[in-house]
């Protein structure tokens, strides 16, 4: 099988640096998963020592604590503190700015809208920063709340630009001023806009990525638009021999939290069939 | 001919409180047309003595000078006030908001971007007040312009939602921060939401207006993309028979600054086909 790489793909800025604080606080835990990628923090605990901790009361048993890349909430940071635990914060730099926004806006008076998922972590930490917070996941979802007449608006960081642009359409005609903040990351974007033009190319398209990571999520969302037969994989081990026959070209792109090890392994077994 | 007037048309809040300070200020000049609407402005020097100046030269040589609803530049406001004139203020509330909003935006720092025609004295009266202000008339214009990361928009009073809308969501995928203020008047919004419903209704659709005013050349366009035989006439004797031929329902709406007297005429004469 010929196989081609989108032009940008896998690890962000902010992925690679919580794995180097990880690695350089060998031993410690994380509250919540670092990352979306349960096979790298495998490798991290196996190489590490660095293990989870799913909820705050097991966390604080350890000395040092990382902070997962989707920031956690602020009252849990604040127990973490009170409590004498020495907080890492690996909280991706991309999502400390909409947490500083909610905390500042909500402070002027705003109400606040994050386009999101409201049970993603990075969305409940950034919410957690103000008092009169909306969450929405979409524009209907938009439509059926209060809307007051100032507001502040801001995207999960892993979400579509173009849905983003299409809510603050809406936002705008109903509101006297909208404060739009577009906090989506670059590298998001840019993953995006890579995967979007492979996927008008290849007659297959394999998004490589955690099953519960937003932005390889997205990722397959816009390959799928474009190309049917695309398809979400952990792991080599999840390829199926059957979505290649008749294929001419499978295109490949990851997710920010999946690490090259594991895309490589997944390129070379596509190679092969 | 059967017509029917749009639900919503015709004179808006700062076009009949213009007119009633200049009948209250008789023999007075304003700087500019008072309103969009050349029959109205007769009947206020007939029946008021209320002359027009179209130079600043010509309006310093009255006492009393109106300030018209599309308010002047800052430049030419502190001209007259430094001369000794007394200057009546007739500039509509609606565009006094974004005057200030873009004085208080500069000076924070924004770059200002409004949506409207360069050409129009509400764009260059409200540009005035600002330092880094672009002008755009639609988003092609909008694509050639240097754009900076931290952004206030703001409308014309008299332009269109949708299209402000659509600007707004191609800046926010460029810029950091996007501040958009909402200043498509409300009466300018209805006019035109109810000539939509009307022109999907009627067969021919009149619109009663000024051939140099924004809103009711706003107004056209709505109705023109659904009800291809649309007009815009400034009096009756602009009506031409030929237009009426087969056709069963004539809908009416006309612009902001358009006196109800003059719609009356166009009516009945139509009725009269």
């Amino acid at each position: 099988m010929k196989v081609k790489l989108a032009q940008k793909y896998g690890f962000c800025f902010g992925v690679k640096r919580a794995i180097d604080i990880a690695q350089n606080t060998p031993n410690a835990t994380t509250f919540g998963p670092l990352i979306h990628n349960e096979m790298e923090i495998q490798r991290l605990h196996r190489d590490y020592g660095v293990s989870l901790s799913n909820t705050l009361k097991e966390a604080q048993t350890y000395q040092n604590v990382i902070v997962r890349t989707h920031g956690i909430t602020k009252e849990d940071l604040h127990t973490l503190k009170e409590n004498g635990i020495n907080v890492v914060d690996a909280t991706c730099p991309f999502v400390t700015k909409p947490q500083n926004i909610v905390k500042k806006m909500s402070k002027e008076g705003y109400q606040l809208i994050i386009f999101g998922d409201k049970n993603h972590p990075e969305v409940q930490g950034v919410a957690s920063y103000g008092e009169d917070v909306l969450i929405v996941a979409n524009i209907d979802e938009l439509m059926k709340c209060n809307i007051k007449r100032r507001l502040v608006l801001l995207s999960q960081t892993t979400k579509q630009s173009e849905q983003f642009g299409k809510i603050a359409a809406w936002l705008i005609s109903k509101a006297s001023e909208v404060r739009v903040f577009n906090t989506i990351c670059n590298a998001t974007f840019e993953n995006q806009r890579a995967v979007l033009e492979l996927s008008k190319e290849a007659d297959i398209i394999i998004v490589v990525g955690g099953k519960n990571s937003s932005n390889t999520k997205q990722l397959l969302e816009i390959a799928k638009a474009q190309c049917v037969d695309s398809y979400l994989v952990e792991n080599k081990e999840e390829l199926e021999k059957e979505w290649f026959k008749h294929k001419k070209l499978c295109g490949i792109t990851a997710g920010a939290s999946t690490p090259d090890w594991i895309i490589e392994s997944v390129k070379v077994e596509i190679e092969q069939i």
